[in-house]
């Protein structure tokens, strides 16, 4: 329990969004609260996925025997390529796949729009003991939603209270939400859409579209500084990492995990049947 | 491609259940095809998990940019602590969690047995690029349902050719069916479920059930028989693991996966855009 070794502060604190965060002043290629580079980073990922999988075991644990109906719910947002996968694949392969729920929020589909935009994100939500991991999310209603223009202004200025009474239940019911926006800059980008274009095994993660998108970027700042002065709550925090490092974005996601399932005070559930008659039991069977 | 070089005889050759197959044959602690122990097995897995991770990713890659709707599933059966959920952990924590559908089958609920025994099986099937792992499964009920007499003799004869049937429709919708038994000794079980006993730390994954259970060892492995004589099929093998060794099992059950992908001959899309008309795009964005 407390902060893994390798942080020199406590990241979260420098992460979490405040009371008049501004996203023009978070910078990409920071590296807040961690002073080595990615050797060290890479390390420090492997030690903390150790404590990373216990957490995860117990908490899956006390859901199985205990009933315990706590669970996380990360949040991933980003523009194309700032690391999400990434993040899934290195952070949360630490932790047994039988405790994860991964869901990808796409374009919605003609069934989807029928409904309210809350509805996909519902049938989504982990389960008691497990860990459900969001790429995209319904923020994606008040971002693309509102840059694109595909729902009227007065439907997407209610969305952000819609979106908070929706997490204020989530909450209420066991819920741990932790939203991250993984924050890349312009330069960085570019820099990986061209990786993606160069490889003839990365062609697939390259769309078109994605350049499209890139270039409404400052509307996209816009719509996440407003994203972060609406939702922002202090059930459902949101935490912006600097991601032009994909390792520090990796090592930052992983502690905020950590730190999610320690404030939980986890522990073994304890067996709720007696050990000793069941040994006899066993040894004669 | 090619049988990966630390096998000394494709063990898919021996493991698949064919014409004339006894269970009661098959040797536990056994480990056919692999000269090594538990160091080189667990070198060879790690070698083998860069083999999986990739052809998994073109199988993922094909689906995400060429619609390609092939895909996995893996169905795994086992008693007690034969190590399904090991091998969860330890094989397909090698692969992208995105592209991976995980699903356990437990005892069924209330509005599930209202409806036919396929029913909540045909909800968590994979997506198209995907894996799908099948912790239990429709076998559940030709295996439980037969040993506990769950449902009447002629219902469940009648599932034989059920599962047949609904197998052969996935296979011709593009699902590459893998059928895993992971067998181990009554020693082997017992030893597994004293140490489960132990540590308080494993205590949530032992129910009293599991000696129950294991007293109907002999029918189970009757049941098990019935369901290779009658469910073994060209489209749909299945395969015995022994799993007394955790390692062989998982190194197994890891060859069967990648010799799956590789018989698909994936290769990574083509760009279905002009690369050299999206790099100059970039170049000015």
């Amino acid at each position: 329990m407390g902060l893994e070794t390798y942080w020199a502060t406590d990241p979260s604190e420098v992460l979490r969004v405040r009371q008049g965060f501004r996203l023009e002043e978070v910078e990409p290629r920071g590296t807040p609260g961690f002073a080595g580079g990615r050797k060290e980073a890479e390390t420090s990922l492997a030690e903390g996925a150790a404590i990373f999988a216990e957490q995860q075991e117990m908490l899956f644990a006390g859901n199985q025997m205990g009933d315990d109906p706590r669970r996380i719910l990360l949040v991933l947002q980003a523009m194309d390529t700032a690391g999400k996968g990434g993040i899934v694949k290195h952070v949360m392969s630490a932790v047994d796949p039988q405790g994860v729920q991964y869901a990808a929020f796409k374009q919605p589909t003609d069934e989807e729009l029928e409904h309210d935009f809350l509805w996909r994100i519902r049938k989504k939500l982990p389960d008691g003991g497990m860990i459900g991991v969001f790429d995209r999310s319904h923020y994606e209603d008040v971002l693309i939603a509102k840059v694109r223009e595909l729902a009227p202004a007065d439907e997407i200025e209610s969305r952000y209270d819609a979106i908070n009474e929706f997490e204020a239940e989530l909450s209420a019911s066991g819920v741990t939400i932790i939203k991250v926006m993984l924050h890349i800059s312009m330069e960085e980008q570019k820099a990986r859409l061209l990786k993606r274009l160069k490889r003839r095994d990365k062609h697939w993660k390259f769309s078109p579209g994605d350049i499209d998108e890139r270039m409404l970027a400052p509307r996209y700042r816009e719509a996440y500084q407003m994203v972060f002065d609406r939702t922002t709550t202090p059930h459902a925090p949101w935490y912006v990492v600097p991601a032009d490092r994909k390792w520090y974005a990796r090592l930052a996601v992983q502690h905020l995990l950590i730190e999610a399932l320690e404030a939980m005070r986890l522990d073994w559930p304890v067996a709720d049947f007696d050990v000793e008659e069941q040994r006899q039991r066993l040894m004669v069977s």
